[in-house]
């Protein structure tokens, strides 16, 4: 492997992050990077979208995480570069010449993502790992005419780490595994900004034990509880944060927002901003893309607060305003009840097109082996004192309970006043009172029949 | 005092806040206060403006800071009721009628503020707290609407607990002091996701010694040195967040944006959002400033950065996408030379109007006993077991060294290419080295004479 | 139930602790209670025994734990008495007339302990829970006239507290259950002390969560999530803590050192304090266990480093000077090898009564419903929010996984220089080699024939 | 300089350490100096002594502390060979060949230290400094001969850094200056155990600061208010927790309690172990020191607290069983009234000798210059963008009030019951109140004449 062109700035420069104290830029690329309009523009798009309504502290943004995962990516190549230095090619230790590249990719990484991505994806077949590929290769974003300087080719080079197809298993699982740089800053600064402690896990430990093999990267065996505790608290934030229900009620209002809002456009009334206009119209490009933040989406949704369509302008209201629709657990069986409700919810004085919904949240917190998929080939190994891997599961009884399995909850939404026990007796209350009779712990259950 | 009508809520509302654990709501009022679109819509608003272009985990917003303050107030009241209920009147303990009212005050004492309070202020005439005191009491908000239920003149009555007009000394130091839960809340809040850990105080230990006495609050003799800590790390935190120079750069370029916007605009070739056009052309209303906030704003920025005028477009583009200016410090001898640094800048291409500023930041850490001014009569008073009050800077070396004095530095501001230091020769080198000649260990200075 | 006689302190008086901040001492009778020699004694006993030698910021006694499971009684009784009070009999909901008594249980709950309480009730069979008994109501302990002094019976209340035969089983539970206020202060101080932060969890949100019902203590559904990671935090404390194998090396040489004294001290010829001495004699009193700690111990030991017998003074010197046996995994097939190897050890030099040894430790992370055994009928439940009650395990997989299930090793100990493996060749040489070919990844295996 | 001999570890050594995270162990005579029993024994010496009655947590040895400014000096160093390596003699940057050097002086800069180190060296003229040159300059000591490999003349090398004779001052003001490794560790450390959180300082942002100069180390201006920080930490853990009133009257126990045991003693009726009574009999030896330890004292405490002599069993009961005498504060003038409170404390029955004492406990919390005392010219110096040094007090407010100031307080000891306030009438009642009026917000104080 060549060596690239890398300047190293003459004063390192620091930034203060409260996860990790300090990232530290020490070549010219990385803080040229850094100060692109690409990057730049991270600051405006909130790392966990919606859920900033829920725990309100979660307003960090994808800035600071993708400046994380760079500093862990840092620094792992550090403890690999003093601890496991290649000596000879394939011997399955550290080339550092690969640091450069690594630490772009994850500096990269997410480089893709806007405002609201999974909802965006789904309405606007937005794709944000495909858009990342293409700030990063495409020669008019200011991010590949600074990768460009390095070499011709690096554009290139650090789209495939993060597409997966670099060949060095290393480089691409420090960015893409399941214990990869990119999750243990999201996981760390996801529970920091939201104050969920039970997300915590032992950083420093996990830093003294990974370690680079010839298929990537592992762990030593002195290691295991750490990375064992690194699954549990992986699974912990999703049912807790990243599952949360509220945090998903406003992710369901908000994607019907959207889906009103482009019905009216194209009735040709919807005040907006020109580039949220292309992608209603589905005309959209990349600059379009790359303009939009969460305050240009606020200020469309704060014009729709006033639209004449009622709709329109309720579920802005809603949304703006932190008004979120009830849920209720569901299940395959219970589902069959549903039209029932949807049903009484119309009687009630509500589209259920608009207000109501049902989603699916589930997260495999480890998987082990499993050839397609999103985790394909990132099980965890725990490298034995002579050598030998053995798959985390085979080790932990807790990753081992975990592995495979799906964890998470369907859930149907609907407005919260179906939920309301007024003292005093209102006009919909008989339905609002039948409504509830389905409804036990949370969870829709089937009526049983009045004994006669 | 009469009682309120305070209706508790048959279940407390928690929510999860990094700084204080929860925040527990416990009354109808409150829950219906936090979800009025008054206080909603600081959501959208950062409690540190362009300090998070610095501090990037600083996007916090004045949201969390002001239910953090309604946090503290409500445990102090807790702590008060337990331990210093008052018996008759007089007694200069704490009368428990008085809690709502106080948390009330304490939820709302920042809800006048809008985006970019300082800017704005001083470019529209602004006043936060006027505006503030007009939510509260104009019949027409929300929130006032709320209140009223209350009792009819129950806005009034917050209003003037935080104007610090209302009668009871405790109720209005527990907002407005040099030791209140509002700095209490921001100082902790705004170490927290800067991650500048030196702001941090001993604030449990604080919470135990607080105290009220007939004339407002004052702590415990075994307390003055956790008051004393809470001092210094007030100043700390002035120093070396609020007066950063990167900050303030940021500050002074969105002043002359703003500035250049206004000119644009009364040329009538402005893209604007309505409300943000109401503010440049001197016309706006209450209805307007609440429709303002940071993505509101970051929107117009966002669309100057295409503007015509290439000042316009430049300075947006220079504070959306962090190219903050260069600064030295000044001081009045030196200030005489700003117009030959002014002139040079100029033949380096810039016009000095919107490219260069001078900015004082100047913080008074602690005062004892000035009549006037923004800390007037709120000094500290360390209670001696005997009952006796001591004012803080008679017992402690620190504040004593900080009482009365100012802290700070005034800078001059200018664009960074300027102190370019470039190995090949540019055009514009040999204006550049003649400006830096003025400069060192960033401060200006004067030139010696060359000698003969 | 009556009220006991219970003094207020007109101030009340706090402890600095680390882990909860401040205990609160609120009663007079807690306050003699700490004052008692048998309670001060505590001061002179680490917590953790020879892990101390592991972790060595393990030096935390049983003082500070006592004070902090009484700590945090005294929260959750402050949770439950505003809470969850009692309106009338039988209807689950807490009494507080119970509070002083279940604080005093707290506070004694660990009262019986001595130095190195494991080791001891092996070999001079004390038994910590009698001894415990005794103290609390012997009529010659500063601790029971401390407590007679509420009533004449309730030493012997608070003494059927800790035996788990009060009747009342929310007073009980909230001593000795499966999620007690004992449990949950010795893993968050165990944490804090070792610095082992993966035994962390989220004891504020526990808190929020706890509540009583007519069968004792359970969880609300939305603590779940919460309980769960407590219990998996206390099953790495176990994995990585307790059962650390430097920790029961040091733990098994403490035993052959006790061991080999008594037999000296039956020759008659050891130096040894006279409390110890009633111990080595078996005819030992309540008084002489009450002037044992850690500190009289070590005395007795740093004596026996000059002793007569070499095994003595070498498994002291071992012991005090930290050089701990090495250690490998074994199982039920491979103890067959032990023979063989006990075999090389004696070739080597060394007494295999003394130099070697198993040991097992294994913890039962949780248990649902056994009907024997230290966690009988301690089940944690979750309370659902029509008030049923679901088993912990019914809704974590992790419990689920865990449940019922013993996680830990068998290990044999012998002496570290049988791994060595030096350069130079040494006379015992061929015999290390001959050991270590036994052992694999630092468990005992079978050794494979060589091929023919 | 020449490079010493140093074989580095296979596989470097990590210790779990709540302060610093990991201590990280390189180096074979690292290892083998920890291993040591001069080191060891340090675990058996609490770091601040009779402070643990004050506050409970602050169990923490010697042990720790040595390693933490170990592991401190050790970061310090990577630091300084990262970014600032000696290019050619004098240049005043850092040389790594000292690397080892330093490393050993910070292991091992407080050796000479024993139980209860400042009573001891009052009563029976031990010094520390001088003990711990000899522990490692004397050639029979295991500490001694562990670095004798490295050089024959590196034991005294060792010695000649801790003793500030070592020509390199940068090595030197590593391990003592007034902002040195030593200082570094142990107010973190102190404040960690202790749980007072306001002696925290910004230990990351000082190391980032950190700088070797030609006359030793100094900090970047960019630094310069983390470091202002670290001296205001320093004050306050001084009035604190070092000079805690309680803490001082243990000590002031401490010291009467053995100054009667060798008057005991010297009557030939007190049960001692041997090697304290080489102490009270003024005939002790390196040997006899080595074998001291808290849990000797203690145990000797212990059979003291059966002694015939009365005041020695009470002091012993007192001490061990903590009952400290009360406190208040004197001055020049009203230290003249301490004859009239002696003579009442004696008719209350109290030998003055034995029952009160004068303390005076003042610091010098910063010190700019003084060419004597404890911090002689080691001033702290901040380094601007140019190269020159500017003395902190120069710079900081805080520190220019604090410097060169004595902070502290002195005291009359004597006992409790002198301050009692019995509600029913007790022989010595009116003592009590006499001894009372001369006393007032805990200070002592002439009375006024009684108006005619």
């Amino acid at each position: 492997m060549p060596k690239f062109q890398n300047i190293k700035l003459t004063k390192e420069i620091v930034l203060r992050d409260p996860v990790h104290e300090y990232i530290h830029i020490e070549d010219q690329v990385i803080q040229d990077l850094v100060a692109t309009k690409e990057f730049q523009r991270m600051r405006r798009i909130k790392q966990l979208g919606p859920i900033a309504y829920v725990f309100p502290g979660a307003t960090h943004t994808r800035f600071e995480h993708n400046a994380g995962v760079y500093e862990l990516t840092r620094r792992i190549c550090n403890i690999f570069a003093q601890k496991y230095p290649t000596q000879r090619s394939g011997d399955g230790l550290w080339d550092e010449n690969n640091r450069l590249l690594v630490e772009c990719a994850g500096l990269l990484h997410d480089i893709g993502h806007g405002p609201y991505s999974h909802t965006f994806e789904h309405l606007f077949g937005t794709d944000h790992e495909k858009i990342g590929q293409k700030i990063i290769t495409d020669p008019n974003t200011e991010v590949n005419q600074v990768l460009r300087q390095v070499a011709p080719n690096f554009p290139e080079l650090v789209a495939s780490v993060i597409a997966k197809t670099y060949p060095n298993p290393q480089v691409v699982k420090l960015i893409s595994s399941q214990a990869d740089a990119d999750r243990m800053d999201y996981l760390k600064r996801d529970a920091y900004f939201t104050g969920v402690t039970y997300g915590e896990f032992d950083l420093s430990r996990i830093l003294q034990e990974i370690r680079p093999f010839s298929g990537g990267i592992c762990f030593s065996m002195s290691g295991m509880h750490a990375v064992e505790d690194y699954i549990v608290s992986r699974y912990q934030m999703y049912q807790q944060v990243y599952f949360h229900r509220v945090g998903r009620a406003m992710e369901v209002m908000l994607q019907h927002l959207l889906e009103r809002a482009k019905i009216i456009y194209h009735k040709g009334v919807l005040p907006v901003t020109p580039e949220l206009a292309n992608f209603l119209a589905d005309s959209w490009t990349l600059n379009d893309y790359l303009k939009l933040d969460d305050g240009v989406m606020e200020t469309n949704f704060l014009m729709w607060t006033d639209a004449n369509d009622p709709i329109l302008a309720d579920l802005a209201n809603l949304y703006l305003f932190r008004k979120p629709f009830a849920s209720i657990r569901i299940d395959v069986e219970t589902k069959n009840l549903l039209p029932k409700l949807k049903d009484l919810i119309k009687q009630a004085g509500f589209d259920p097109t608009y207000y109501t919904d049902t989603n699916s949240a589930f997260d495999e917190p480890y998987d082990a082996y499993k050839p397609s998929g999103k985790n394909a080939n990132s099980q965890i190994e725990i490298m034995q004192d002579d050598g030998q891997l053995i798959e985390l599961s085979q080790l932990s009884p807790l990753v081992r309970a975990l592995n495979g399995t799906l964890q998470g909850d369907e859930r149907f939404f609907f407005p919260k006043i179906m939920m309301s026990n007024s003292d005093e007796p209102q006009i919909f209350d008989p339905l609002y009172q039948q409504f509830q009779r389905y409804i036990k712990n949370g969870t829709l259950r089937y009526l049983r029949k009045p004994r006669k």
